[in-house]
């Protein structure tokens, strides 16, 4: 039994709004439960020096949590004075697999980044920002497209990612935090929404795991991408 | 004329919607017009080395602002590895500001730590940061209150904070973006709700100012911390 | 009483030693009673990026305590390696009062670096600063007009502060340390010659005070600034 | 074609010197081809706070690359002033793999700490450094089992690492640094000595991958994983 | 022909004026031509971890130089958020110098901090440090044998430091600025008031040295230390 | 009587493993005995900005140890976020050794670094990394001369450095690590393979010693450095 009292391949409710801040080229709120986060696409037309003059865009990420957005408060990073291991580790993430579903040459030369805040965490804060992530990036991109500054659409597909684990021995979709404070097996899948996949992510925490359960959690977690992706092409619409 | 169209003495719209965080012992996102600044209270008890034993209760604040909360963004200081003069500056203020508002004797040795966070920032962040960050102290003092866990009200009066400032020549009450970076002289005034002062910060930014212009941006202060106070209270009745 | 038996409007002794270093275009060793701080300022051909191309100069200052200027031994914050808020803070003053008396115009593209280091301290380093830093501006700005790089003046006034404060219930002038360790209320008052305002500071240090008091604080601190700009001109004549 | 002329499932040559440093508890040299990993376990009979006082004992890893380990110098991060992101990515990765087949109650109430520098870089460094750093804590572990320090063997089994990925549109083992750094999609399998799961990490590069690609991977790893257990036991026996 | 007219083997003008701040238990002011160093000894009842409960005691050494202390201004190291690698050598050298005149016994578990903040530099900061670094600390020290904190003097001699260098050909002694950054040879002597080594630091910048030239830099060395011990004396008589 | 039983004037067996690497341009694995250094030669084609247009060529080194190089595990400076003192002395020290052995006319506007990076620590580490260095310097210059980039020899002769001590009180050459913890006076000996001086550093460590005694260690050091050089001769012949 799940705490939540979720089935073992349900996910929490989704939801995402969009434009919620005036400045940002994109942006929108995503809630997974309890987990939300504020995610941003602010544009520049400029990219990094190691591109320059490629013809070829670049995506980027960022991704902080509120110090008050867990249950004990966390030490604020720019007070610390670094990012820790944790944070850099997503940011990177975040950004490689939006990447994987952009066509840099249609994007042109000019560079997007996605902020990702997280405003309260329970769990799944990585696969939150990737997910709607995406939709401030297909935001940001729409307004492109409209005034001609690019003409072909460098968004390929959705890209949505959604962790999974075993939890008290059963393969369960969509961690919350309790469940993943737990769960022995947990990791993250990314895909594009035809379920192509993008990254794949499984530790052992605790207990190692089997091909046969790595097979239980990628169905799984084909199950709540196509939920997702279905989510971002709504709200974007 | 203001850009906005405002009266001189006009503030903007104040809103204060409490509890909108399921972790923090008191929590508000305040609004200013345009200006939205989440603000957390984090109740530990413990407090800082300095003051060990003395009996007395400790209140700090932090502060920062989502790299998109600005009109082009801005580097994350947890990236650039550290913060800048100005948040430092502003977090000083915070703490200092909310403290001249609570009894520490009554809070006992315990520490209350205020997160203010700027989701939108359209001028007044570090206003609306104490007038939201009182709101917040005031929701985990009530907690303290009702577990019995203190006996006697450790806040005396709301702690509200305002802007003011001369912009185009004419003393204006609560600036915002626009005219803050127009005006020739601005600052901030903060008070306890019947007025008596706890902070006084009044800069030349361009033109200097007499001792006239000085009345009169207090009494324009005088009367938004009037507005203030009342939208505090009725926040947390 | 105070513990100095000065009177209550009673500065202590000010004296302005010019020209203590030869490398620096201007300095001055300024004497706050047992407040000792050296004033140096550098001049340079180029300005900050931010202004480059304006025809603005732009004046700034950086501040630092010799770790034994105080009682007892402070960290030197080299070696902490990074420069605390209280520091960052008071040399974003200085840069910001003297340029308040600046015409940048008249200065030209070139930067003037007003270096502030406090080699004894008793009470009021800052205002001390800039009062000293104002002196070490005046000297390297007669260099340029002597030697005919600049041909207006870029100084409109003397530049001078002074701390004002409730000392055991009683507004006093110019606190050194016993009193400014005690006070329930202080700040700063930074005024052109002719008493035009420029900065105002008064922060509550456990007690609140009143418009009243506010008043009677800056009659005291009007008193001072023309004492010190009378000194200033003196030095510098 | 392959670069080096190795078949799609050919590692490359293995070797693991043991002993090669006189103050470690443990220490081996690992070659995988032209990438050399010097890997040493230092015993320490303390554990983080964390677990202070849970006997449990606790086995963490550092990773570095010399400056000119690789093809153009990398700047040293000692005088970068922090370590980068990829950095502390594998040290992450590396201690959890190696904790994941450790006993941690056997091991009882005391740290090693693997570290992992790289003396020459050609590809697949993180994996090497798994690999070899089981090695060291092997034969570190071995030296309290002789002593009588522990009385129950620590270690479960080998734990490996080995790379595999997609270049050229054909699914290869053990990637060098040309096939790296053209791959479409690559990543690391971590596994015991029987082929248990530890961590998968699979990444799109450019190109995504199927479901079938990722099996056709995984059974690639596995043979791979096969033949550097059967080096670890050897080196170690 | 020496740039300031000086004999090869003549010693700038020493000067040394003690008790010049009144905070710290030693303090002096010491010119020698126009480099001033002003050193300043805190004593504190308590040592580092390192020699806790030995009964020895320690004395260490911090250096720095006010930025407009040279020719053109010198970033402030605490703005540059670290202290320099020339910065810590010579602070390092100092600390050392110091050591090797005091009996650690007699002084018994207290540290004193010795600071040398460079005011003004002409070549010869690190020399001039030590020099005057032993003055404050003799001043400090004469303290506790007043009081009976001690009863064994700890200062078996007077410690002094001086540069010697081959200047366009010529074996010279104390060099100053403009013959420092030509000098083909330089360094630096510590000896004891007897002339005993304490430590010996000759260096090519250039042009390399025979033996030959070693000896006679020694012999010129010995003369100024000569010089330097009487002076200590005297000032501390 | 020496620990390891040496004579004296005994040096440590010395050897130098050539061509280690197969990135760097030059390197070499040196060993003095336990003490054991890889340095590498880095060649590029561009030189610091302080002498962009000078025609003159720059070597500069890094020094590290790795973490278990010494007998207790020391901190990783990279994770300690900065280069410790000693380490940014010591490489002060290599890159100020090696360039007084090089004719930089003759290198041109190209900069060599020189990474030295212990392996295993026996004493002596900084004396082996500038032994070491020279020959990985000599085998990059080898390759420039080959390819007719340069025409004329920049390397005028070996660098070689020993260290000397009183251990005992006898003075004794090449000091291990037992010795060096123990020497009253140790230091180093930086010499032209026709033993004129580049530099030397001599220091008290308890005890302080007379012109006779370093007389003496002079005469060990010039013995040193003569079996070094043919070394080093040796190996890159």
């Amino acid at each position: 039994m799940r705490p939540s009292g979720r089935q073992l391949n349900e996910m929490r409710a989704v939801s995402i709004e969009t434009n919620v801040t005036k400045h940002a080229e994109g942006s929108c709120l995503i809630k997974m439960g309890d987990t939300h986060v504020l995610c941003t696409a602010t544009l520049e037309e400029r990219v990094p020096p190691f591109i320059k003059g490629s013809g070829l865009g670049w995506v980027t990420a960022e991704y902080g949590m509120l110090p008050r957005s867990t249950s004990s408060r966390m030490r604020r990073e720019a007070a610390a004075g670094k990012q820790g291991g944790r944070t850099v580790e997503i940011q990177r993430l975040i950004g490689r697999a939006l990447r994987a579903g952009v066509d840099r040459v249609a994007l042109g030369e000019r560079q997007i980044t996605i902020d990702c805040d997280v405003i309260q965490a329970d769990g799944g804060t990585r696969c939150a920002s990737i997910t709607g992530g995406w939709v401030a990036l297909r935001l940001a991109l729409n307004k492109l497209l409209k005034t001609g500054a690019i003409t072909s659409d460098p968004l390929i597909s959705p890209v949505a990612a959604i962790s999974c684990g075993i939890y008290a021995g059963q393969p369960v979709l969509d961690l919350d935090y309790p469940e993943d404070s737990e769960a022995g097996v947990d990791g993250n899948f990314i895909m594009l929404g035809n379920k192509t996949l993008i990254e794949v992510q499984m530790s052992a925490e605790g207990s190692v795991f089997s091909r046969d359960q790595m097979n239980e959690l990628m169905d799984l977690a084909e199950k709540g991408v196509e939920e997702l992706a279905a989510a971002q092409l709504e709200a974007t619409a």
